[in-house]
C-alpha cells in the first residue's frame, strides 16, 4: 500500500468525502451489510470505550446505577405515548418472526427504551421511597436510516440511556440538568468539544419531551452536530405507563421522568472537530495510543530501547504503543500514525540513542521534530499530553467564535449560517423556522443557557422574538 | 413487607421454585415482556460488570482487541456454512419489515456473529503479517427460547463472543486452549466454581465447529451447567466466507478459525452453586457489596461512626454499602442483605461504639456474630474477604467430589447421575449417548482435560471405550 492510498481527500475540497474516506483509511469503521450499519473496528471501538469509561464513572458518581433492559418491545408499547410512537414509526425495525413462527403481536426493535423502561418502573415504584429512580443503560438500539453516515447517522449505534423517575417536577428538572452538566463536561474535557449547551425550540424537540435540552458543537465545516440531548418528560410516560407513587401524605402521584443519551456520534464530532488534511487529530484523553514509538534501522539495540522506554512512559500512566513493523519504511509508519491521530510520536534509532535523546514530533503545532532526553521522557510527556489536549479545546474555541456572528438582519444571518452559526432573535414558530430552513438550510440548534438577555424581533419574520435571548442558528448533521 | 414476602422455598424442597423465587426476591432480574427476555436489574447488572471487567482484561492481556459488528445479519449469511444454519434456525429472530417497508432480503437478530465476522475477516486479511486476527465483542444475542429460566436460558442475553484467524491448525488449536484456560481461571478464582475443562463429544459440538471445549460446573442439585465455550472452527468457516491469505512462500492458503463466549448464564451458575436456603451467597470478588454496614438505633453518631469506618474500608480497596434505611428494623436489614448474599455484614450500634468494636457476621460459617476493633477493621476486612472467597471454591470443591463417581457398570451410573455426576467410560456414538439420556437424562458434558489415561468398554453399551480415559456424564442445565 504507497501513501496515496492512504491519502484522503481535502477538507477544503469536498469536506464529506474527507470524512468518509477518513473513517475508513484510518481503520475506525467498515460498513455493514445491512442498509446503514456499521463495523466499528478496534481502533474506533477503543475510542468507545475510553468515551464510555469517562462517562460512566461519572453516571455512577452521581448516583445512577446500571441496568439491562429487553432489546425486544411490543409494538403496543410503543403505541401508548401518542408523540413518542409518531416520531419514531418511520424509522422502527421489526421482528415478525421468531422460533419459525409468526409472531402474535410483532416486536420492535428497540430505537431508544422509555417505553419498556416506563413498564418496568411502573412496577418498582409504590413509595415515596422508592424515589428517585436513577438508572442507565449502555445498549445497543436500531433506526432505520435511509442516508446513513457512519458514527453520525447510523442504522445501529452504541449509546447510554439514562433514565430517572420522580417525585416532582423540580426534581425531575434538577436530573435533566445535571445529565447536561455531565455530557457538557465530558464533551470539554476529555473530546476537548467546545460545546453550547442549551434548550431546544418547541419543533426540534424529542418526541414524547416537554424540554428538550442538548449540547450543540461546531465541525470544522461550520455545521452544527447535537452531541448528547437530556430530556424532560413531564408526566407523559408516566401517565401512558402508570408510574405513580404513594407520597407521605398517603396520596397517589404521578412521577415526573427524565431520559438523556450520548452515543458512538461522539466520535464523529471529534473526527470532525480536530482533523486535517492529514487525517485524524485525537484528543490525549480519548486517543488509544497517545504517544507511538516508532524505533528505525536494523538491529536489536533500538527496539530494546524502544520497550524500555514504553515500560517506563506506561508506568508514568502513558497509553503507549511500540510499532516495530521492521517491514515498513520509517516514513510509512509516520504517515501512518498521522493519519490515525496519534497525538505524539516518538522517533528513535541508533543516533539518538548515542546521544541519549529521542525524537518528538506533536501531530499539530509549528515545533517539527524535537529531540528530548531519553531519561526524562517519562517525566515530560505527560506534560506535553496536557498541554495537547489544551491546544485543541483552545483551538476549535477559537474557531467556534470565528465563526459564530451575531445577526440582527436577514443579510447577516445567511452570510452568517452559509460558513457557521448565526445568533439571532427569533419568534419561536414551527412555521418560521420551517421558512429559515427551506432557504438556508439551517435549523435552531438551541436557545443557550448562558446568552445574554435582550429582545428583538425574529430575523426572519419580523413578529418580536421569544425565549428573551439569541437562539443558535446553523446547518447540521 | 414481612419476612415470610422475602422468604424463598427450601433447595430440598423444590430447587427449581428455589432459584425462580431468589432471583426475583433479590432483586437480580424481572421478567421482560417478550417471551423469554429477562431485565437485569441494577443488582444483577452490577455483578455482570465485576465479571466482565475481570474476563475484559484477561482478553486484552492475550493481545485481543474489542470491536463492534451489527446486530443484524442478511439471512443469507447463515446459509453459508450449512451446519451453522442448521443448528440456528429454530432459535432465530427474523426483521422482515424496516423503516415502513417490506424488506427485500429479512435480516436476523444476531444468534451468534460467526458469519458476519468471518464476512469482515475476508475483507481485512490478505497476508500472513495480518495473523492472527484476534478480536472480542461484548454484545447481546437472541435464540428464540420455548423453556426460559433467567440468566440460564434466555431469548436474549448478554456475552462477549472472541472470534479469531490463524494461519494454521496449531496457532488456532492454540488460542482455543487458551481461552478456555482463561475460562477456567475467570471461573475458579473470580466466581469459586471448580470447573472441570474438557472437550465435547461430536453430538455435543457447537453448530459448525471440528472441536467444542467447554468448562462445566456442578450445581448444587447435583446438575451440570455449561458454563463457558472454546470452539475450533477448522477450515468451515473460512472456506465459507473466504477468509485466506497470502503465506510468505506466496502462496493463497486458508485461515482456521475459532470462537469462544461467556455469558450473563454464568451469573445464573454461581447462584446454583453458592446459594442456600436463605439466599444469595456472592463470592467476595464478584459481590456488588462486599461489605455491608448496619448502623443501629437513634441520634447521628452511629450513622457518622458507618461513614467513617465505610470511608475507611473503601480506602482499603473494599467495597462497602451504608444500609442507612432507618425506617426499616436492624432485623429486616439484616435478613435482607443475607437474602442478597452480602459476604459480610457489620452492626454498629451504641454500645458497640462505646467499647470500640464493631460486631461481624458472615454470610457462611460457624463463627455467629464476632466482635472485631473498630480502629483495625480496615486492616482485617480484606483478609476476611479473602478467606471467604478460598472457603467458597473449596466448599464447591468438595460438594462436587463428593457428589462424583466413577461408573464402570450400569447400575452404579444411573445412581450417580441420579444425584450428580458419573465418571464412566464410554463408546462415543451419538446413538448411544440418546440412549442414555433417554434412560436417565444425562448427557455426556466432557472428555475432562485431565482425566487419567484408562481403557475400558461402554458403561451402557459395552462396546470399546473411546477417548482413552473416562467421560463425565451429568444431567444439565
Amino acid at each position: 500500500m504507497g501513501r496515496d492510498e492512504r491519502g484522503v481527500t481535502p477538507q477544503s475540497e469536498d469536506f464529506s468525502a474527507w470524512y468518509n474516506e477518513l473513517v475508513a483509511k484510518a481503520q475506525l469503521v467498515d460498513r455493514g451489510p445491512a442498509k446503514g450499519t456499521m463495523v466499528i473496528r478496534p481502533y474506533g471501538y477503543r475510542l468507545w470505550e475510553l468515551l464510555q469509561g469517562e462517562l460512566d464513572w461519572r453516571i455512577k458518581d452521581t448516583g445512577h446505577e446500571n441496568a439491562y433492559f429487553p432489546l425486544l418491545i411490543p409494538e403496543s408499547y410503543l403505541q401508548r405515548e401518542a408523540q413518542h410512537v409518531e416520531g419514531f414509526s418511520p424509522e422502527l425495525a421489526v421482528v415478525t418472526h421468531a422460533g419459525g413462527k409468526e409472531l402474535e403481536e410483532p416486536l420492535i426493535v428497540r430505537p431508544t427504551s422509555e417505553t419498556i423502561i416506563g413498564e418496568m418502573m411502573a412496577k418498582w415504584i409504590s413509595s415515596h421511597r422508592d424515589l428517585p429512580l436513577l438508572l442507565n443503560q449502555w445498549a445497543n438500539v436500531v433506526r432505520w436510516e435511509m442516508r446513513p453516515r457512519m458514527f453520525l447517522r447510523t442504522t445501529e449505534f452504541l449509546w447510554q440511556e439514562g433514565h430517572t423517575a420522580h417525585a416532582d417536577r423540580d426534581d425531575a428538572m434538577r436530573e435533566t440538568m445535571l445529565a447536561l452538566d455531565l455530557y457538557a463536561e465530558v464533551a470539554r474535557d476529555i473530546a476537548a468539544l467546545p460545546v453550547v449547551p442549551g434548550e431546544k425550540t418547541a419543533g426540534e424537540r424529542f418526541a414524547g419531551a416537554e424540554r428538550t435540552f442538548t449540547i450543540e458543537a461546531m465541525m470544522r465545516d461550520g455545521k452544527a452536530l447535537q452531541a448528547g440531548t437530556s430530556h424532560y418528560m413531564g408526566t407523559n410516560f408516566a401517565e401512558a405507563f402508570d408510574i405513580r407513587y404513594t407520597a407521605e401524605t398517603g396520596r397517589q402521584e404521578t412521577c415526573h421522568t427524565t431520559s438523556w443519551g450520548m452515543s458512538t456520534r461522539m466520535i464523529g464530532g471529534v473526527i470532525m472537530t480536530h482533523g486535517d488534511d492529514k487525517g485524524l487529530v485525537l484528543p490525549p484523553r480519548l486517543a488509544p495510543h497517545q504517544v507511538v514509538i516508532v524505533p528505525i534501522g536494523r538491529g536489536d539495540e533500538v527496539p530494546a530501547a524502544a520497550r524500555d522506554l514504553a515500560g517506563r512512559l506506561r508506568a508514568a500512566g502513558v497509553r503507549v504503543h511500540v510499532d516495530d513493523r521492521a517491514h515498513l519504511s520509517p516514513g510509512y509508519r509516520f504517515n501512518d500514525w498521522e493519519l490515525r491521530g496519534v497525538p505524539v510520536r516518538l522517533e528513535l534509532g541508533p543516533r539518538d540513542l548515542e546521544s541519549g535523546t529521542v525524537v518528538m514530533v506533536k501531530r499539530l503545532g509549528d515545533e517539527g521534530k524535537q529531540p528530548i532526553p531519553l531519561d526524562s521522557s517519562a517525566e515530560v510527556l505527560p506534560g506535553v499530553l496536557d498541554d495537547f489536549q489544551a491546544f485543541l479545546l483552545r483551538r476549535a474555541t477559537e474557531f467556534r467564535d470565528a465563526h459564530t456572528r451575531a445577526a440582527g438582519d436577514w443579510g447577516s444571518f445567511t452570510d452568517a449560517v452559509a460558513s457557521g452559526w448565526a445568533l439571532a432573535p427569533h419568534c419561536g414558530e414551527p412555521a418560521c423556522e420551517g421558512d429559515i430552513k427551506a432557504e438556508t438550510g439551517a435549523t435552531p440548534r438551541c436557545v443557550p443557557l448562558d446568552g445574554a438577555a435582550e429582545t428583538g424581533v425574529c430575523v426572519r419574520c419580523g413578529r418580536p422574538a421569544a425565549y428573551g435571548k439569541r437562539v443558535v442558528f446553523g446547518r447540521s448533521y
